[in-house]
């Protein structure tokens, strides 16, 4: 067979991690290790920057049971980086030691598990491999919580994420309504330039405990008119929950949260913390009501506890299609998704993107799925978010604490 | 039978709420409905201050399977108060109002759901009782997650805020070593006199994933040797993990985080927070590392899908002591617990403690169970606490989210 490829592979972690970004590394690694055209699974230890170093961990000396164990094992566990590599026609130093290295274990095979920028990387990794005439096959395997990856339904790791933050939404919910005094509080989610996860809050109103307004980086944010929104809704019921994305930004591009090393706590004192201590300082001021900020900060993208089945098992595929494609001969493209929910019924199947063209984009919430006062989502989004949140986590744990797991990281030779 | 007492009872709920009260209030509320003598069962809205304002809900109006949802709801979902009642001898207009209320239903059962304060609030409704002549049954049923009430081994709520803590706490342990660039994580977790819920972070150490440090009320806070200790374990290993207790407090008694606000709660207890924030900045100021503060805030108290399964039997357990001890003849009394962990075998048996003696003491952690540098707990604190926190939630789901109680609320008459 002519695309018939033989020698070993890499895989890389890159980006800020995910509850299941350690299921689709699982995913590369239990499917090349049962491929016979790959002679050496390794895992480079902290993404790209493992390659450069020669830090490459040999996967055939991981217990079997314990790479399972990776499906439900929150973090990059091979370790990532935030890398920024050169562009190959100005500086290729990097890349002529990524040859030597591959050339070194005889590497024909290279997924790299991130975000855009680890696309990116991919994408000239790609591009210089092809043109150094070192045959080699470079795939993306996509993982993002911001689910912000151009060209693919959704990323693996929003879904859990979302389904962290939508269930602690319902129980904050529950929370803030048992005195009946006034209450207003404020959440903090992350997403620096797409809302997503903000908007992830509204799910948790599907079960009758969603926030009362969410604000997201898609639209420019007024203090004012924030400020009426929440004043509307507790003057109502005296109670009020706001979600907001980290990256919500003033009409001049200025993020609201960099605007709070002036604010006070109305005491004098500067606010120290994020963006919701802030709105909730400035809220408090206003209003003069109980103001709670809560910041969900990592919590969200390592509640492997609170990962989505669904996620997990998309995560798995998106490795595992990454493996099969390449052995079959593809390279240069991430595995993608493409859904189905025509009729209720949820549908997910891999599809194969260019990644020049994944590479650098950011993806955000459509303004139409915005509503037209901008403090909320509308049904669309719903529609679109809750089929990737279902299913809960079959994890394995230990005196009731979740046991991850633990590999040996055996340096390559 | 000289001890039947045949009449109405009441179930309020006081104090901040748990992932569990609600279990206990299903305690009472399930076998006050099951129970001949027990004619009616009303819910007080918000506590003591429903039975002050006539706002009693009528339980028998309620669906049983949304009742027994209340085993998996967080909150207290009655609602709660902070009031303080007055003393007796000084001003008995509250309790001659809520003897008015009681006589006008034929109130023979009174059941209080709550922690230091609300066991005081039932002592003096008790004694009140007891010297008006109006024959009623008064008993304590207790939660709060700071496990500081006197005379008990443990009590509801904390082990489900324990199993969130350490659970969150492992999960960020996993996130904070994805880079090989430095990190410090301060994590900020509730406990304004007793550390148990900061202790409760070292559970994660049982599957290797624990913080480095601990800081309780329990001993004087010293910014110099907190600073000094976490640049040691930061220089060794470029990690380091504290989790502090929002009530640390330097040798002088004033709070680490006082200065972040005067605002005080009904009680008149100082509110806290935002000391991650606070010591985060320090420790940046001092080591130069990129240091994050996490504050568990209110999820960790209503965190219901990671609650406790033996927590939540143990809940409804104390809910079900009160009412079949009170019908048996018994007044003025908590339902405590009294285990043992012999050859590492749990057990847990109710034992009936008194209102007097339990009310406004506050339980700490032993000085023997925090280590000798003043920064961790010992294997006591485990051998004590780990049992507690077995066991998987049984929860009902919708659509992926949970499915909490939905009472209709019907007042009474």
């Amino acid at each position: 067979m002519s695309n018939k490829l033989v020698g070993a592979c890499i895989i890389g972690q890159s980006g800020g991690p995910t509850a299941v970004i350690n299921a689709s590394a699982y995913g590369v690694i239990r499917t090349a290790l049962d491929t016979p055209e790959i002679t050496n699974v390794y895992g480079a230890a902290h993404g790209i920057k493992g390659v450069l170093a020669d830090q490459l961990y040999d996967m055939s000396k991981e217990d079997a049971a314990e790479l399972e164990l990776l499906l439900n094992t929150p973090s990059s566990e091979l370790g990532s980086c935030r890398y920024k590599i050169a562009d190959p026609d100005k500086d290729d130093t990097d890349y002529q030691r990524i040859l030597e290295i591959f050339k070194k274990y005889n590497v024909r095979y290279f997924f790299y598990n991130g975000g855009n920028d680890s696309m990116d990387t991919c994408d000239k990794v790609s591009r210089f491999m092809a043109k150094s005439g070192w045959d080699c096959r470079v795939m993306g395997v996509p993982k993002t919580i911001d689910n912000d990856l151009f060209g693919t339904d959704h990323c693996p790791g929003f879904a859990s994420a979302a389904k962290y933050i939508a269930t602690s939404c319902a129980e904050v919910y529950k929370d803030a309504r048992v005195y009946d005094t006034g209450m207003i509080t404020i959440i903090e989610i992350m997403g620096r330039h797409a809302g997503w996860l903000a908007a992830s809050a509204a799910l948790a109103g599907v079960v009758g405990c969603g926030p009362d307004l969410i604000y997201l980086p898609e639209t420019d944010f007024d203090m004012d008119k924030f400020l009426a929104d929440v004043t509307a809704i507790y003057n109502k019921s005296g109670k009020c929950i706001v979600a907001v994305s980290e990256g919500i930004h003033y009409a001049d591009g200025s993020f609201v949260s960099e605007a709070k090393t002036s604010a006070t706590d109305g005491f004098g004192h500067a606010q120290l913390g994020g963006l919701a201590a802030h709105l909730a300082a400035v809220v408090k001021e206003k209003t003069g009501a109980k103001v709670r900020g809560i910041e969900l900060s990592l919590l969200q993208r390592c509640g492997a506890h609170l990962a989505s089945k669904t996620d997990i098992e998309e995560a798995f595929m998106a490795g595992k299609v990454a493996v099969e494609s390449a052995v079959s001969g593809i390279t240069g493209k991430m595995v993608g998704f493409k859904c189905s929910r025509d009729g209720g019924k949820y549908t997910c199947e891999p599809e194969l993107l260019n990644l020049t063209d994944v590479a650098n984009y950011e993806k955000k919430v459509p303004l139409e799925w915005i509503t037209p006062e901008q403090n909320y989502v509308t049904q669309d989004f719903i529609d679109y978010a809750l089929p990737l949140i279902q299913g809960e986590p079959e994890r394995k744990l230990e005196n009731g604490l979740p046991r991850f797991a633990r590999l040996n990281k055996v340096l390559a030779k």
